[in-house]
């Protein structure tokens, strides 16, 4: 059994976009297995346990992942990641992973293949609102499908807005307010905003959304009107409705759960998509079970390994 | 992080009986977290996850085992499980053990506890029904709160019965037919059966029964007649109408959920019990995630282990 500590430093983003795509692929068909996402209460936080089974990568297991929002204070990060991988024909267990970077990153790469399979353009302006780990991994991933022209990033957290600005400054990138952010072709939302963040007066028509930060209920970054005026695509529609951007506007009536106008691998096996190039779509990802297969299975390929024993009892 | 590749061998029995019993207590008082098990069908089995928070014990964490009944032949364990923990007020991965025979453990732990308080003698005869790891575990179990005055061993493999009789050639204990064996003062059934091994006529009044095989839908090892003859305590309600001993009968009309007499943790707390001596009692054993996590953080205290990094990206 292998244990990968930081997998995400072998992470090939090309490469994990097209297994996170193709994770997609079999949720379209339904050829995945994964039970609904489970969650536990802790002092402080909570941890989500996510299994599946992803017979196109042969791979299945589970991640452990907690949320606790005072873990800054404490020098730890605010989400931790562990996945399980089993050898499916034995469900002998093959590796355990840190997943707290990939989680990140497999997040940024369905932002970026909801992107390519929605974006009405192949390259504009890029707008980040929130500037942390999800919109560093969203900025790296969306790059590698989409011709970023300039990106402006507006955070509640004017310092975190800079870093990041700084970080990528071979880009053409600047700290702006929210409204200017928000005016862009394509749009990244990482927050853990409870009231939305962006107003529906603020976006054009042909924008494409990725709203990434709403994953647990009473969580959301967007104006209720701005969902009934867009076209909803979502990763899984059991998780979206009870945890997704959708949550709160479903609660308070103000949106109705068949609006929603197809999943995203639905998209990818051609049966829904945007309807029209001044359509304004949103994929609301909460975050699928499966996507965390794929990374870990792109992670094994390359990522370094310690080798522990796993005694069964039986020789 | 820790990682424990052989906990069981750390495992001091009356502690983690005592452990299991206080795990029990929590899930009587309704002060533990315990979402309903998870099944994800792999190709030849399939795998449960197991997540649960139990605040006596300061414990949290997840059970990740699978059930593949052919891997005997491949040479490996048809049940391995692997168990994470996390620290409760941050959410931290703080260890990874090999669960494969803490499970078998923390079963014959659970059966331990019932009978002491369920059977209405505290000594006697002991039936084993079926032969294989978990009645080995129940037996050393049963041994630290039930005087064993002799051991009826039945398998439906002979040579499995007599590999264990000669294990445990220290007791008065010998292979017998499966009449014999029923014909206890305290039984331990333990076979994967998904049809009536013990009959309802072969058992007398005031016998106690852990019923420990059935632990997914379809299993059963006791005659139905016997059910509703008998008084029945459950580990988790939820859980035993899904997969217990009780799955069955229920299915097929033959046992009422509103006949349970009780949870386990109902009969510690002393709200529920054996109504007199004549009784027939049966602890309907699922195996529950909490006893999981009482087993995890019983190996801690005095396993070995290897630590691992734990990379957070926060330093």
């Amino acid at each position: 059994m292998r244990y990968y500590p930081a997998p995400e430093s072998a992470i090939d983003m090309p490469d994990l976009i097209e297994a996170v795509k193709l994770a997609f692929l079999d949720h379209g068909t339904g050829s995945c297995e994964m039970p609904p996402k489970s969650y536990v209460t802790l002092p402080g936080g909570d941890f989500r346990t996510m299994p599946s089974y992803l017979p196109g990568l042969t791979a299945a297991g589970v991640k452990v992942v907690n949320v606790h929002p005072d873990n800054r204070s404490r020098g730890l990060p605010t989400v931790m990641g562990l996945t399980v991988l089993l050898d499916p024909p034995t469900g002998k267990p093959i590796a355990i992973l840190n997943a707290t970077g990939l989680t990140d990153l497999r997040t940024g790469a369905a932002a970026a293949v909801a992107t390519r399979a929605l974006a009405p353009v192949k390259e504009g302006t890029l707008g980040l609102i929130g500037a942390g780990r999800q919109a560093r991994s969203g900025l790296l991933a969306i790059g590698e499908v989409f011709g970023i022209e300039s990106v402006r990033v507006w955070s509640r957290s004017q310092k975190s807005a800079e870093r990041l600005a700084a970080e990528f400054s071979s880009l053409d990138i600047r700290v702006t307010s929210v409204e200017q952010a928000a005016d862009s072709d394509l749009l990244l939302t990482t927050t853990p905003s409870i009231s939305p963040v962006i107003m529906n007066d603020w976006i054009s028509d042909g924008t494409h959304i990725n709203a990434i930060g709403a994953d647990a209920p009473g969580k959301q970054e967007l104006d209720p009107s701005l969902l009934t005026r867009a076209e909803v695509f979502v990763d899984d529609r059991e998780q979206a409705f009870h945890s997704g951007e959708v949550n709160v506007a479903i609660r308070d009536g103000l949106f109705s759960p068949d609006r929603i106008a197809g999943t995203l691998g639905e998209v990818l096996t051609g049966r829904a998509g945007r309807s029209s190039r001044e359509a304004i779509t949103i994929f609301d990802s909460t975050g699928i079970a499966i996507t965390d297969l794929a990374a870990a299975s792109e992670a094994m390929k390359r990522g370094d390994y310690i080798e522990l024993p796993f005694l069964t009892g039986c020789q």
